[in-house]
């Protein structure tokens, strides 16, 4: 099959990346610069798919999300992703602007699917990674052309934990991955997304 | 209700903003850069949104349209609207991505809803107006955020003859709506845009 995959260049799309290749198919990747603090993450995702040689699409979103945490000046919140607190990192309709932007392009390539690496720890906090959401985008993908376009989720039930694993059975170089909020050198350790980072590594 | 309308500058969209504000709604509204050959029709949204007082918003979409006539060089087909070959004019997942983008906006200014002006006509064309996509469309806008977000397509049934005496009614300054798919100076009167128009007003 012949794949348009999402891809911030995190552990989760990384590890897609790596699994839908390893599962034998044509994958393509869009990844977005919408004036996200951790445009850093950018980089991880061209590194990916220079080592992967896959194609990689860059589309600009200036303006359109402005009341996150994530690509405002306001402080990110500290602590486990789970919190409520962590609400304020939602990018309100992220995933469905992302998604039918890869749904857009996988019809002007002649992708059969778009997949993306929503998974089951994503749920509580955001509310577009949540199992009735991706159902109904999946429907959406079915109606929105006169040919019929795939959603794939294929980590929708997995923990962030199972990905982890999936990405070390892959050999995914995962310290060349990028999960944290902050725009810095290094992983801050304290921002939602290195907490549930580290808990996913943690004895494995 | 406070609602996010997509406003293209055309008769449809600009009978639905007349048609919200007539009924009593805080509207504002939302067009699209997105390389389109008619880009003339910006002009026409911008002096509705000054002739009725409306916030309006102007999001750049550089590059994610490319695989229509509307947005490349080919030539736009003439004939009729509801030929097969008017479909060279559908853009891919265009009112996905619009509808995304405007939900986005909602969350971020408190709307209640997303209007667009999706009729009847429009089914044969383009499937991203036909009702099943629209009903799935108003479920994924329910379950995109933690709070419920209100799709609304009141012409949804509705003839493009329907709108035009509903503009009538609401006295509409229709001559300067824009709906010709080319870019020229005038409405060429040919394109599947111009001869729908045409036919709407026919007999009124």
């Amino acid at each position: 099959m012949k794949i348009t995959i999402l891809l911030s260049g995190g552990l989760d799309s990384t590890t897609l990346l790596a699994y839908l290749i390893d599962s034998g198919h044509e994958v393509a990747c869009l990844s977005f610069d919408y004036g996200q603090t951790h445009i850093r993450e950018l980089d991880a995702a061209t590194h990916f798919t220079n080592v992967y040689k896959v194609p990689h699409s860059i589309v600009c979103l200036p303006g359109v999300f402005a009341g996150s945490a994530l690509t405002r000046d306001a402080e990110i919140p500290e602590g486990h992703y789970t919190d409520t607190s962590m609400r304020a990192t939602v990018i309100p309709n992220r995933n469905m602007v992302m998604l039918s932007i890869a749904g857009s392009m996988a019809i002007q390539h002649r992708s059969d699917a778009v997949a993306y690496a929503a998974h089951a720890d994503d749920r509580g906090v955001y509310p577009d990674c949540r199992p009735q959401f991706i159902s109904v985008m999946r429907e959406a993908f079915t109606l929105c052309d006169w040919n019929i376009l795939k959603l794939l989720v294929p980590f929708e039930n997995w923990s962030k934990r199972d990905i982890y694993k999936e990405a070390m059975r892959l050999g995914v170089d995962v310290a060349a991955t990028w999960s944290c909020y902050t725009g810095g050198d290094k992983p801050c350790g304290v921002c939602g997304a290195c907490s549930a980072r580290t808990e996913a590594m943690e004895g494995i």
